[in-house]
């Protein structure tokens, strides 16, 4: 990171980015309320410290060693002498805040009509977000793929999609697979889903990253945070902040039956709330693969300080086309955003305690 | 199992074990409101079943699929007609009912000083259950191991455990980690803690079993909750049903920095309640393995519906010869416990609702 | 599978085919020297097998209960009586015989001249396949991604490729790290390698199936054996079966040094042999990480029954912008060649031993 | 480690050893060729590197950083200006030559009949060692456990044991499940195993360790290698260096069937050689779990260069009371160690040549 004089002329800023370039560097220009911070995009080790720091304006070069700089906390403390949390908005919804946001819908959509009444259901029921899946990614070729298995089907559920979020009023977000999906579906949803089996595919994430769309990015279940955090670097790279991580269940360890289908990692909400100034948000359903806990892993997930939660409801599981046996009804999310509210409305003074931040931070 | 007839005669219940050991196999016989159940401990393919079901006040024999049969929510369902979860009783201190139970104290116990004013300071913290280790599992043989490296000094920190435990009206738990130990552990502690690294040791399972003490069983970092339950299952068998389980975490995922030591799986706490009639507590400190996590994954292990909580203080955590860097203070436990108890108060009401229990079982 | 009877007519055949078209299904048709087979494409369950037995030609309907059906060694049992492996036909070598197939080159290709280099020295030490990355998948953004970063580098550089491969009589194997590099990687290169991080990237998997051209697909390092050919399933199910499978390591276990990047699967070599009729080959530099287990591990490969080898060479590995500590030199490879031939002619007759293929199938 | 001069005296030696002991640290006395060194069990940081230094003899004071010490290669090069291998030698057989060591035996011994048909059977075919276990480890208390399960049985199927052995001219080797077990079977067996779920078991490791007999420790499931040193590193401190390694699978990955019961780590066997001095076998038995992967992992392991191997044998494994799927006949153990020494053999000139000892060190 290459942190400017107070003050230092937009004419020296872009001669730091112009030495970059020459050095096959990009560049990431953060100006806060304290000063203009640059980080560097790429290997550093091509351009000695010593140079950049001759050049006007510069006041101090520091390397940071993480492999994810753009999204470090302390990157963003530099610029604006605080440390902030992103605040990501869509719409009206704000993700980020002390408080928590719902995401929710069927894993796919079936057809214009379950989705339209899933719709209005979890709307009566809290939700901020409407999911739906149009492009599903499957472990099996011969498992049921989504409604975007065909152009028209994909055009036909997105455009579905849109229609009931403009009227029940609330964002709508969905996953791109592939990179032939990113600008169809762009044009439609405002938050573009990278799933767990994408985390790693860094050309999916450049992709989607500058349609300029929030990008919730999915941790892989079998990546470290480290490799999540590192590719969530890969969509700041590529100019776009506005990134929601989900953690979503990790492989279960050793042999025999696990009960669930994932491992959910709670530790890594209040761990990348530490490491970067990026929301976190838990996805229970995946997680858990059954019903009956993600009541309880919805308040855990809380407590544990997730920004929000994306749970899979559908009106008639039993007839669910994908992952049935995960899903609630919207009776049930209902309650779930009132006691989740609750619970957070309650631990507010717990984490505002100067005892509490000391644990806490 | 083998479901006896209500009001089978004492002398039918004796044949039925007789017979079983003419097979070679055990018996684990509860009588409970409603009937006398008989587990089988063995192989059961030893006798058939038609032939059992022959056996003067036998009703019906019924096989249970699982490796843990005697642990099975199922099986005490059966005598008592209701399927509540077991209460262990230690001293005046009851783990297993709705209220959270605290167990506090040092990682490894260093001197009788050391002991006493940590005792004091977690019980006006609010403790429950005093901690501390003597005799230390570590990977490394150069390692401080705890006073319990030599006879005399293992006889003499159980003393001092046993008199703060006195002192300071808590029941105490200490780990034995070698069958050596347990008659001699068995003198000072309440509860006896098998840890982590010894679930699988069948052996030790049963010699503390037999004690007829509490055992706290943790569960092995890289073993399925499958296997968890298969090994506290050694205990039941044994004839000691006062089993506590304990989540500490488990093998991170990925290459790569987790920034924690193990991941808390969390769901283990809603998944071993459905299965098995057992408590289930979590300790958060060795799961972080930093004490900045433990106040937020406190919360998220009660919101999870754990028992209890197993944590490492230290009032000087920079001295302490193990684990320091996840040590908290008891001015901070004192924090902790407050906010977790009133934490679980606000979700009574939310476990108890007839939605929420749809969702919860 | 839908089982033809033998001289079943083209009519028929197709008739079949458009039945399971009109239920949303497609269709492998595979004549062998015995019968016509048909492979269902798509969920089985939306089409009943009493219906398709009743279909003119068929003679039986066989449901495969794994999710990899087409490349099962079983569906190939089916239509040719036998279940030989396939063998992978590229330019003059063929992948999948008796012969182990030896690809080499460096990770990524940095020049013109650094790749004519290696190429020379590897076709004098006997490689069969001249590999050279272009498309670098990386953890970090910050990391050297290869000469494909820019358009024309990646136009450059697959035409140095394929510049050497003829040069030297080599098919030549690269990597597509995304959609977008497909059809221009095509032009150029014999084998299309989807790497590790690909594995789950199904959109990636049909666009390279799609081109026909031979598929080399590494197994994710965090995937099971079962996941690996569900994947590599895809790739059949979209009409190409030249598929090579790689095994390259896997995540290693518990906590601590593991002294490899990955723990190399050797066992996947048998298996995937017995549950599919795919060559599979070992990445050895990939699993090490490190070039002093090379030797070893290759040899330990070639004992396993692997098809082959995907080793990394460098002429001067310190100055290697990528992975130098697991490189070899041209002349170790050589070495390693001979060595490695050797070995397996010296299996042959084990391998054939009545005895032997007992323990052996 | 503390380095004395050529010439050190006794007392000189003595002295330090005193001094350590003074600092609550024990030594491990290491004379060789050159010179004698004394490795510090215990806390290094108890002492200061400096004191030391100036303790009469003490030539150089010099740190390990790994927590195995005593078993480090390097350490035996100290004092003997070589770092050879170890070889631990039982009876007649020597293990960690160049030659590979078969042991063989049935999973559980059942009877004396039993055991004396496959003694003199897995002798026709060539194995080294006989194995037979009587502490039987499971995963489930209803599972059989052995013959050892009462003390009558215990001592009647060790005495088999023996008896075998020595009509049959081989070592005996079986394991120790328990502290309680190892006095018992150290009068009867030659070699003490110690299996996978007891490897973290340092309180038996101890006890083992101090009979003297030489101790095989196998790698548990879900150990990484540098804890599987670090408790080797345990046996080696209580005195007893004649340790075998044995690898013998670590938990598959991913989610979905693995087809094999562990996953076999083969670069484990050239990793531990490089660190220690010790020998590593393999056992392909547990690792696979099915006897058709056995003669193709055995070939695989010893071309990874590991010292021997230890299979499962039975003669009539459908009957085999314990893990039968994976048991071969004694006659193909006579075709597998034929054709294992055979490749071994093959493989001295290439272990030899320059190059390959560049590669492989």
């Amino acid at each position: 990171m290459i942190i400017m004089r107070k003050g230092a002329s937009e004419a020296e800023i872009m001669n730091v980015v112009g030495d970059l370039k020459k050095h096959g560097l990009s560049a990431d220009i953060s100006t806060g309320e304290i000063r203009t911070v640059i980080g560097i995009i790429g290997d550093e080790t091509r351009v000695s410290t010593t140079h950049l720091e001759t050049l006007p304006g510069v006041k101090e070069v520091r390397l940071v060693e993480t492999p994810y700089k753009l999204i470090n906390r302390e990157y963003s403390g530099l610029f604006d002498g605080k440390t902030e949390s992103r605040v990501v908005k869509v719409g009206k919804v704000r993700i980020g805040t002390g408080d928590p946001v719902f995401m929710a819908g069927p894993c796919a959509i079936e057809s214009r009509e379950q989705l339209m009444t899933i719709a209005e259901c979890v709307k009566a029921a809290g939700a901020d977000v409407l999911r739906g899946g149009v492009f599903k990614p499957r472990t099996s070729v011969h498992s049921f793929q989504g409604l975007g298995s065909s152009d028209q089907g994909a055009r036909e559920a997105l455009g579905w999609l849109k229609e009931a979020g403009e009227k029940y009023d609330m964002p709508v977000i969905t996953e791109i697979r592939g990179e032939a999906q990113v600008s169809l579906v762009a044009e439609y949803a405002d938050i573009l889903q990278i799933g767990s089996r994408n985390m790693y595919n860094q050309d999916l994430l450049i992709k989607a990253a500058r349609t300029g769309k929030p990008v919730l990015l999915k941790r892989h279940f079998g990546a470290s945070i480290e490799e999540f955090l590192s590719f969530a670097e890969y969509i700041a790279a590529s100019g776009n902040k506005d990134i929601i991580l989900c953690e979503r269940g990790i492989v279960p360890v050793g042999r025999g039956k696990s009960f669930t289908r994932y491992t959910l990692d709670l530790q890594a909400a209040p761990v990348v709330q530490k490491e970067t100034y990026l929301p976190i948000i838990v996805d229970p359903s995946h997680a858990a693969g059954r019903r009956d806990l993600i009541m309880t892993m919805s308040l855990s997930a809380i407590a544990a300080g997730a920004s929000g939660l994306e749970i899979e409801v559908h009106n008639n599981a039993k007839e669910a086309r994908c992952d049935g046996q995960q899903m609630i009804t919207s009776g049930e999310l209902g309650y779930l955003i009132e006691a989740c509210k609750t619970l957070n409305q309650n631990l507010i003074p717990v984490r505002k305690t100067a005892l509490a931040d000391r644990c806490l931070s």
